[in-house]
């Protein structure tokens, strides 16, 4: 494994020292790009609720990827029971006391709470805002910094008219193309779709094979670490969002910030004082 | 509801604009706190395996707490199933197939990833390092920024013998001290005991009522924003921290972020300009 990086469980990494730092330094450029366009910074919360991602046929598109935040019966009696009975198994397996309920989903893209804030609102100029979440997609096998359980997302949001959407990815494109070109990244930028559950049945995959709406940057041809997604209207008619009573389309670029750091492991070697230097130009 | 702060869903709150900006210098100051300890920082998953607390009898002590991270059966059929099938009432709730057994719990703390990051390890000199998490906490009711089902907690985390322990919590007591006076903010220390579920009934409550291990930094008589633990051997002895072959002690003190937030709108006025000005010594 990479030095400053360990897996504390299936699917979940911690990272110090060099590898820290170069996400703090990395997330900067990204921030200061979106101060570049005026967006200002978001924290939002790590869960979803389930009538938002609902709206969006989440669970029919990814439920292979969806974790749930599921809480015990707040009945006391029946908390009493969990306490005193629940049994931990060999494999570090806990059985919960009956088929819950659940209302919320931890978050699978940092960007949808973007929509979720900002719902049934009326927008005279393009909206650009900045969030890094932590975000959560279950996976068949899991691989250090490069395929989490959880990991982390860095995003830049556009809600807009079609064109203004459109202007905004491709100047954040160039942004990237330029910062990517002074690094030396060995990257590319390929058409893509998104990870959808049984894809050949889903509409929605077949209509992105046809007219196609994500970008990712591929690092040596094996690792997408960003990506570019010309969402349509799909959020703005989830999430009511207008301008003179049109319904308003939205993008994002993301940045799968563990990756970067792989990709600069794996150019650069794991020695900080070997990675070319960047830094956040004045602007 | 205040300027900066918004309820995307029940317990759960989205921050910007001044708030966040806040967030950040505040965090600045405890960062910097860490450096002069010479600290290094690290970024934990924010899952804990349930294998990891049920070492600490959390889900005895804790139950009521407990948020699990539940994925759905990778099995096709079960997966096409629950696509195809699945139904949100009216409520915003739905149901899971079955009775999931699970292996993880969404991070009810940040410094207990210290304890599994270090398993194992024997340590010459006091080790102390800080990292900032998410954490979650079922709550019976919420508060936004006071008492949220998901929260952000910056923690300094010391593991040494008893005596180490002890003055590093002396030290950053001190530190927060200054600063607060600094800031006219109005705190006082109080003893405290942990959340304990039906506390009467639990040994560890007892202990902790007998012989006090936590203090708690209150705002204005009502709101704990920081607290100073002294978890004597508790985690040496469930992750084998030791010196000498002797087990080691550990000690944390946690900040919990959105609650200072609270603390500053309450103290000074929604208005940033009439906040008191701080800003990181040079060290």
């Amino acid at each position: 494994m990479i030095t400053g990086a360990s897996e504390h469980a299936t699917g979940l990494w911690a990272i110090h020292g060099s590898l820290l730092e170069l996400d703090h330094q990395l997330d900067a450029i990204f921030l200061s790009w979106a101060r570049e366009l005026n967006a200002p910074e978001y924290r939002f919360p790590q869960f979803l609720a389930v009538q938002h991602l609902d709206r969006l046929q989440y669970f029919s598109s990814f439920p292979h990827l969806v974790t749930f935040a599921v809480s015990l019966d707040r009945d006391e009696e029946e908390l009493k029971r969990f306490a005193k009975e629940h049994e931990v198994s060999a494999d570090g397996s806990l059985e919960l006391p009956m088929a819950p309920r659940v209302t919320h989903v931890v978050t699978p893209a940092a960007c949808y709470h973007a929509y979720v804030e900002f719902e049934g609102q009326e927008f005279n100029e393009p909206k650009i805002i900045t969030t890094r979440g932590t975000c959560c997609r279950r996976e068949d096998y899991y691989v250090g910094l490069e395929r989490q359980w959880i990991f982390s997302m860095r995003e830049i949001v556009c809600i807009g008219t079609s064109e203004e959407v459109q202007t905004f990815l491709a100047e954040a494109q160039e942004k990237v193309d330029r910062f990517v070109r002074e690094l030396g990244l060995n990257v590319t930028w390929e058409g893509a779709t998104d990870p959808f559950f049984n894809p050949k049945n889903n509409p929605k995959y077949i209509f992105q094979k046809l007219d196609p709406v994500k970008q990712e940057l591929v690092f040596d041809g094996r690792l997408a670490i960003a990506s570019t997604n010309d969402h349509r209207s799909y959020f703005g008619d989830a999430f009511q969002l207008t301008r003179d009573g049109q319904t308003l389309s939205s993008g994002c670029i993301a940045f799968g910030m563990e990756r970067w750091l792989s990709a600069f492991v794996h150019s650069f070697g794991e020695d900080p004082e070997s990675w070319p230097a960047f830094k956040v130009s004045d602007v």
